[in-house]
Order: C-alpha cells, then sequence, then structure tokens
C-alpha cells in the first residue's frame, strides 16, 4: 500500500533533507517517527533533496506500507486520512509537519513523477542587517538593486534550457535541459524581495546560482542581454556566485 | 548631547521592548549595553513599546549622553556616525541592531514628536501548520477569509477616530482619538497575509483587536457595514478578539 505524503518543514534546525548518519536530517526524522507509528521499518522519498537550513512550505513524499499489521493500523484506528495525519503530527517534531496524507496508486513517485516545482529566495537591501528579516532572507549590504532590470533578466531565464552554466560543477547528471515555465520577482510588504522560479525540474544548486546571477544583473555587473548569452556559453564561471541557503525554500510541488 | 538612534529587533527572545527587573527586554539590553559603551548610566527612550514576543524592522529612539569623557569618546574615536553604529552593535545581541545614530537637537524626542507608526500584521491558512510562516505569523486553522471583505472593512477604520472599542480595558490612555492615516491587506508571494496599518498613534492592543475584528469581517461574523458601527459604539466588547502577538511587527515609525 502507497501513501503519498504532502508535507512542510522549517529547514534551520536541519541539515538538509537527505538522511546522513549522525546528522539530524528531515528524511531521517520522518523516517524513524512513521517507522515507529505502523511498527515496521520505513523508507521515505521525496520529490527532491533541499540544502541544509532550506525549508519547504509544501513538499511531496511517498512510502509504502507492506505488513498488514500497518496496513490493517490504516485502516483500523482513522476515520479520515486527516486524522491520521494529526496523529503523526503529534508525535512528530514541531518543526516538520504532515499536511494530507492519502492512499495512492502503486505507480505513484514523487521524485518520477513530479511535473513542476516551485522555490522562492528571499532578500533584502540594508546597510545594517534587520533581524527580524535576516530569519528567512539573504541580508544584502548594499544600496537598493535595479528592480526592473532583474526582472527583465528572470524572463531571460523562462523556457527550455541547458543548464550546465548555471549547475554546480561537481555534480553527476548528464542531462541538464529543463525547463522553466515562469520565474518572477516580487516586493513584498515587510521590506523583502522574493525571486520565484517555477519548472519541470531544477539541477543541484541551480536556483542559488541563477539568484546569484540575477542579483549581478540588479547591481549593473551583468546586463540583461547577456543572461541569454551566459546559458549558451554553459560555462559555470560566466554565471554570478551560488547565493547562500538563507534565502532558499521550496513552496510547492505539483505532481 | 542627544543622539537619534534608529534600531531594529527580533522579539522573540524579549520580554517586550520595555524594560522589566529580571526580565530580558530590548530597553534593558541596550541601556545595558550603551552604558557599558560610553562608561555613563544611559536612559534610553522610544517612540513606543512593543509586547512581548514583538519585532520592530524600524523602531526609533534617543538618549542623552552628559559626561564630558562619553562625548568626547563619540567625537574623537568614530569618523562617521555610521562607524559608531558598527562598534555598538559589535556589543549588542544579534537579534538587537542600530540601523543608524546620529546627534540632534535636544528637543527631539522620539515619544511626543513622533509622527506616524506603521505596524504589519502577519497571518495565514491552513488545515495543518506551516512550520516556515509560523515563524511570524499568526496561524488560523480555517479555510480561506474573504479578502475583498477584510479590505473593505479596513478602509472603514481610515480616518480620525475615538477608538475605545479598539483598546485593551485596562488602560489609563483618557484621549482615545487617534487618526488612521491608510489601513490595507495584502496577500505575499510566500502564502501569507499582511495587514498594514499606518497612524499617528495606538492605544494599547489597537492593531491586534483591530486585526481580531478584520479576521471576523473576513469570516463573515462581522458585516463590513458594521465596522463604523462598531467604532461608534465604544464598546471594547462589540469589536473582536485581540489576536496572539506573534504576527505582529512594528514596521517603521516616522518623526
Amino acid at each position: 500500500m502507497r501513501l503519498r505524503v504532502d508535507f512542510s518543514y522549517l529547514g534551520k534546525g536541519y541539515c538538509g533533507y537527505q538522511k546522513q548518519v549522525g546528522k539530524k536530517t528531515v528524511q531521517g526524522e520522518l523516517e524513524s517517527v512513521l517507522s515507529d507509528f505502523f511498527g515496521e521499518k520505513i523508507t521515505f522519498t521525496a520529490s527532491g533533496r533541499t540544502d541544509a537550513g532550506v525549508s519547504a512550505l509544501r513538499q511531496v513524499g511517498h512510502f509504502d506500507l507492506t505488513s498488514n499489521q500497518a496496513i490493517t493500523l490504516v485502516g483500523k484506528e482513522h476515520k479520515s486520512w486527516q486524522s491520521l495525519a494529526i496523529r503523526i503530527n503529534y508525535i512528530l517534531p514541531e518543526d516538520i509537519r504532515i499536511l494530507e496524507i492519502k492512499p495512492v496508486s502503486d505507480d505513484f513517485h514523487s521524485r518520477f513523477t513530479a511535473k513542476r516545482k516551485t522555490y522562492c529566495y528571499n532578500f533584502y537591501c540594508s546597510k545594517v542587517d534587520v533581524p527580524y528579516l535576516s530569519q528567512f532572507c539573504l541580508w544584502l549590504k548594499e544600496k537598493e538593486l535595479d528592480f526592473g532590470k532583474m526582472k527583465s533578466a528572470l524572463k531571460n531565464i523562462e523556457g527550455k534550457h541547458d543548464f550546465t552554466a548555471f549547475c554546480a560543477s561537481n555534480t553527476e547528471v548528464e542531462d541538464k535541459v529543463r525547463e522553466i515555465y515562469s520565474a518572477d520577482i516580487v516586493y513584498n510588504e515587510l521590506g523583502y524581495y522574493t525571486i520565484s522560479i517555477c519548472g519541470n525540474g531544477f539541477l543541484y544548486n541551480m536556483v542559488r546560482i541563477i539568484v546569484g546571477t540575477i542579483l549581478d544583473v540588479g547591481r549593473g555587473k551583468i546586463q540583461v542581454g547577456d543572461v541569454k548569452k551566459i546559458i549558451d556559453s554553459k560555462d559555470r564561471t560566466s554565471a554570478g556566485k551560488t547565493v547562500s541557503a538563507v534565502g532558499l525554500v521550496l513552496k510547492d510541488v505539483v505532481i
């Protein structure tokens, strides 16, 4: 029996999503709690990893129950799927929450069948750091950046491209073609910016390198028209720096 | 010598702005650090108090230096006012930051001469709590509220009114007339709402009671047209509940 899990977490206290021996991770916590709850060893799969410190508003994963005992537990003890989520949340750490849990067919796979993901990246500009904003935004110790130029540059990211220039060089993935459905920037009431990027998939560090490049456009270091050239170059060194994980959040996954 | 201080803090770890014996407060930390720095006992005055847990993006305060030693220290050791801020920030706790410090005339007073303040209140709606958003937003365990009605109701708050109905009943302030210059609500990219209220001053718990009332409008418990009646009633019990401090932040003070 396969169960789909939509879940949410605050990444601050975790060494990333993916399980690592001796480290506190989101996957590690989920597998431990779910294994205890269902009385069988659970392997949890998510739509993708997030790095250390990165949060998710809505991430999607799945796991299989094989023992009759566990399947009976699901059927017997819970009137609705929502009440099952509530019971598991009761024993999960406060910074991880199951939003929804429900049975799916065996061909459902949170990673292989993910259609689109949206990441957001938050930053603010100030001579001195603003502690409230630094909770979830990158602090840039510089004057305001050119909003219009950043917006235009993001439009140049949209479409189907080989994103080799925007991928950490130590990756093993061969096919680096991804499609970006939308990329935009907004200014929020609280005084920070959010860059949102929605695509069919992302390479390692891709969002953080795109943001580093867009910030350089805002600074005037890179011209709007050069963004397409950087993509075409397939050269990691032509793009901007990989910005810190502090401003990054996985907003949504559509399967 | 009077110095104006624009400062910012994350309210989470503090029992509010105002100094209290044996408790960690923003004023207490500032006075302690500034007294050590300048070598004289400093009394720090801010434009207003904020409650336990409430943050400020930009708060304004002032203090006086009287000893020759301290005044000489300011003049001698620092080439610019910004470098003085940096030096004091170095010894302040990380969650309190001086944004700017500069000398002002003796008739400057951060409380008595404050012209306008803007507060923001953040909330989100979700069946299950989203740990990332719960860092700085109130979680409402209910379906989406009526955005248009909340927006209209906020327009009815604008103007000069006697806000007795929106003031905690245990207050000693006599004149409860305040002017609200603007009140609005926006939806943010990360999936939460911000209600922003700008006015010439606020009564005790006034923002939190206005927000409680506006949420009831969003729920359909209070009609948009009844907001003016609630103001006119001058009856605290006719308005909504005082919402939690978790979503509240002082955005700005203009002097």
